[in-house]
């Protein structure tokens, strides 16, 4: 087994979303935290808090980031975080002149955050693409197979007839209100300083402008609201998929056969069996995310101004949602796509 | 130990909120159960669905409840579900002019479910209450002591020094979100029919109006999103709370004794000792709660028109995720009570 | 719907093992707290450090437990925990001459814990009956049916053709292996102190043996080994369970029609229909159980000498793993008890 | 953030254990993969099962092994598995005279699992290194530190004052036997072919003995014990070692100051400061494997002979954990190494 699917050569192409696990790349992880540092020196010099030239001089020094990789790790190992480093470098780059005014006023926890939030917004942008795209053709097998009749089973067995269209409704539904969740999730600026007793209104606004982020004046490093509404989104949404996942399942048994697909997976000892490999992902990935909510919340419990223990476990959960939320947008759309038939 | 610590007469006092317990009490279950089946007879009655005279019958053979035991738990313990034995018993006692008319259209799941959230909006109003009552107990402690000098920790080191009021600001808008986020919830009526593909808009209508709750028009019996938000608003809150617990444990500690509290818990072997037993139950809740929240989104997975596995799972996790919300909104009102001062 | 759907009049015919509940009844739950204190009591006369006649007058005293309920409510909330009110209550009723030697050397974790486990013991007994009951069924099963064909299913997909006795002996390794780890459990006694540096070892092995729980020398306040592995044995069981009960509902399907049960659920909408009732649970239960396991680890990181918050998390999920394993292992066996017919 | 802390190179000096992390590569699970294959081969034709010259055939294939990329994830986007396209390259390799001779009688999960098991008995062995070199310096810390006197904390209030020795003993006993777990598993090969009824005894054994694994004659392709047992190690250690990671966070509180460390963390933002980052990561896996342990446990509700969703599931989980307790290990093993001095 690999240690992670999504990123396995062996496992990625059934499991990972190529551009969303980018978006989580320790590159973009660097681009977007140095984003940070340069939208806040600018955001400082046009408030008039730093000296007129430190804006440029970041943004200079950002362009030409290169780390020498075994000194790096090394702080990372004493650290535990990357920022210190990463500033420790800018501030060598720009020089005397400006180094006391690099990442001025902010905390590893700022730029950390901040750059979760425009890490996540991009993702959950690429899934509600797909999300879009599953609600399209869920509309055109509506269509096509709608008026058709299927039996309609609680409790695994079978109730009363109905049509094909009520399952695909409730399917349909179920997508729907998981795009709204996500559409209406908030990305917030974290600009809050050492002990999260805030920062200036107006760079913080600023800043958040800049980077495309939401503004809320309190200070989010303890009360991970906007981490925990990412995490229950996600798993609402790949919720509703893993209920598909397991219609589809129980629809392609052999004597049921309601529902028909081009492709599947084959096996390596029975060739004649074509087995339903996206639909069972896609209930694997909604037991999964159901796994990790907890754990995020778990991350809830925060002590004092900020939490070593519970932010890390917030790290080691949140992308793995994130991430397994994008590759069930993406089967579920290759899934939907794949519809042969539905009903008889 | 005892099964529920919740409900046992060694425990209860420290953990049960009595109010939200006889929500969830069999007595105040049924009482909703037949409310339900009284109002649906009502409301089919006024759209000429059943005959005049229907919900008057209903409602008189509701007030009469009386079940045979034995015979009763026989029936559950075939069926699963209390539901075809109340039925059977009201079909009974209104006699044949009516029988077929009672629970008409229904399902079992429309019952338990409308039931659920009528519970739910009454044990949610019962927590927000002593929400109200945490914040205004913090608005005093701000007025109090708010002025005072706190050192500022970050890691569980010292950092900065602060006010008292800018960590009692912290605790005070995460609450405050909470509450928000409570106030926010739906409870919609469920009553969509043994396979899910709905039932006449003006009835769930009237129903709803009757009961107090609002209308979706498509069925949640597998889309269990009010479910979902209700489990994620509860866990939001507790985390919130346990948040504060863990702060009060430490701001306790003798060395550090930035809080002091009256009452506390004594110790059977040491005497001198003072335990910050709220809190700690506080942090125990929202780990509990944050445990809980899996098992609820476990229960996503429902397998065609109603499943059987993930529904009873889901109420193996729900009503305990609710009590332990209440158990911890009544503690944290408790515990902001007891403050006696906040920093030196 | 009620708070456990155990103890509910409403559910528990379904969902409850009666025998169990009883043992975790705060009833019983006072019966071994009071054992403790006589059995210390003795152990300690008879090593000569406390004086003669100590445990004779526990012994009485402790026949004579009546609480006054608000008084000993008040106690609780206070404390957190029971056991000072009780030991209060023993001392008065000893009298001054014994007051000082009742419970002595011991602390609240050392009754509890040990309670817990003289309480965990006897349920585990109960377990393994209804699991011997369940292997005498599979061996009669396995002699009526096991001969009969039965399609061999892998992704849920047609296979290979086997016979039923190939299916019945996967189930049978299963609930046999569970059989076995509940049956290598070890259940030690507490007595370790108020700070868990231990206690005489006589003592402890004089208390153990008259309750009949094992010795472990080093002290487990903090080292929940015993407690873990109690938890994972039980998740294990509703584990096996559940993979079965997934296998009857999948066999009940009724183009399926792999298996033939004896009653079987009735709907209140639909009376045609037989619902796998039981099967549905035990998926359900293993789900729960999978649950409440998370909860029971994360209640491993105790602070200290002895942890509030982690010890309380998990009061709240023991008993519960407990109590709903028993009630698999009774479903399990009436499931067991209800098969017509396997195979064709 | 990274998609994985463990191996983005901004987070991996803190979190990844290379040695393990190899371990559970594409590569080495390539690796592990064929030598199964080559395996299987000689066992079967010492048996006389394939005609000789399959064994030296499919070994010399299996040197060359080189696959089209683009192709190769084709076939695993198609098959969920990449066993079926690594079997077809075998016996393509292979030629005419032995092809149908290659992976005789097995299936894919036969590999994944055997895999899976030589993947976790190396990485459990590194784990138990560290684990060993945790036990020497805790000898060493007993040695110079044990006779100093601590504070006895309970509920987190000083309760009694002890040793240092007195908790030093209880995180020793804690960790060694989390070894003793770790050192009791049992990692067996799976030959069970496609519908788990099992294959020669005799091939399985050879099988077992050539790849260093033992031999379950029961099929355990549905029936997960090894791989139940194998979490709950993992969650076990973690959680001994999340323990001392709290307990490390508090001593080293400023006012406390219990323990003295040499080396950790700084901040970006107060360079006063020391964080104790390798003890609150600790707490963070701690919590990490208690969250995934559900996953792995809801694994366990496996359908008929063998299932795609809970398999994956286990897939998603089950690695991780493996690394998250080596990376634990690792930070034990350091976090001891940098103690200074404990006590007064």
């Amino acid at each position: 087994m690999s240690y992670t699917l999504a990123m396995s050569q062996l496992h990625r192409a059934m499991f990972g979303d190529a551009d969303v696990l980018k978006l989580f790349s320790a590159d973009d992880e660097v681009t977007a935290i140095v984003q940070f540092e340069v939208a806040l020196a600018k955001a400082q010099e046009s408030c008039g808090f730093v000296p007129v030239g430190t804006a440029e001089a970041v943004a200079v020094a950002s362009k030409n980031l290169s780390f020498d990789d075994a000194k790096f790790e090394k702080a990372v190992a004493q650290d535990g975080v990357a920022i210190p480093a990463i500033v420790a470098y800018l501030k060598s780059a720009v020089g005397p002149a400006f180094a006391e005014h690099v990442h001025q006023g902010a905390t590893s926890q700022d730029v950390i955050d901040t750059a979760l939030m425009m890490q996540a917004r991009s993702a959950v942008g690429l899934v509600r693409k797909n999300l879009a795209a599953q609600l399209a053709t869920l509309t055109e097998l509506l269509k096509n197979f709608g008026q058709r009749t299927l039996m309609g089973r609680t409790r695994m067995q079978r109730a009363l007839p109905m049509t094909v269209g009520d399952r695909l409704k409730v399917w349909q539904h179920a997508i729907a209100q998981s795009e709204v969740a996500l559409s209406q999730l908030v990305f917030p600026v974290q600009f809050s300083g050492p002990i999260g007793i805030g920062n200036d209104a107006k760079v913080k606004t600023l800043l958040a402008a800049d980077l495309g982020l939401a503004v809320v004046m309190q200070s989010w490093q303890t009360d991970r609201l906007p981490v925990l509404a990412l995490g229950n989104a996600c798993v609402g949404m790949t919720g509703a998929l893993g209920k598909i996942g397991a219609d589809v399942s129980l629809m392609m048994q052999n004597e049921i056969a309601e529902i028909k697909l081009r492709g599947g997976g084959s096996s390596s000892a029975m060739p004649h069996k074509q087995n339903p490999v996206k639909a069972e992902i896609l209930v694997a990935l909604a037991r999964w995310n159901a796994t990790l909510l907890s754990g995020l919340h778990q991350a809830a419990v925060h002590e004092q101004e900020r939490s070593g223990a519970a932010w890390t476990l917030e790290w080691l959960a949140l992308p793995q949602m994130i991430c397994a939320t994008a590759s069930a947008a993406r089967l579920g759309r290759e899934l939907f796509d794949s519809v042969e038939s539905v009903g008889a």
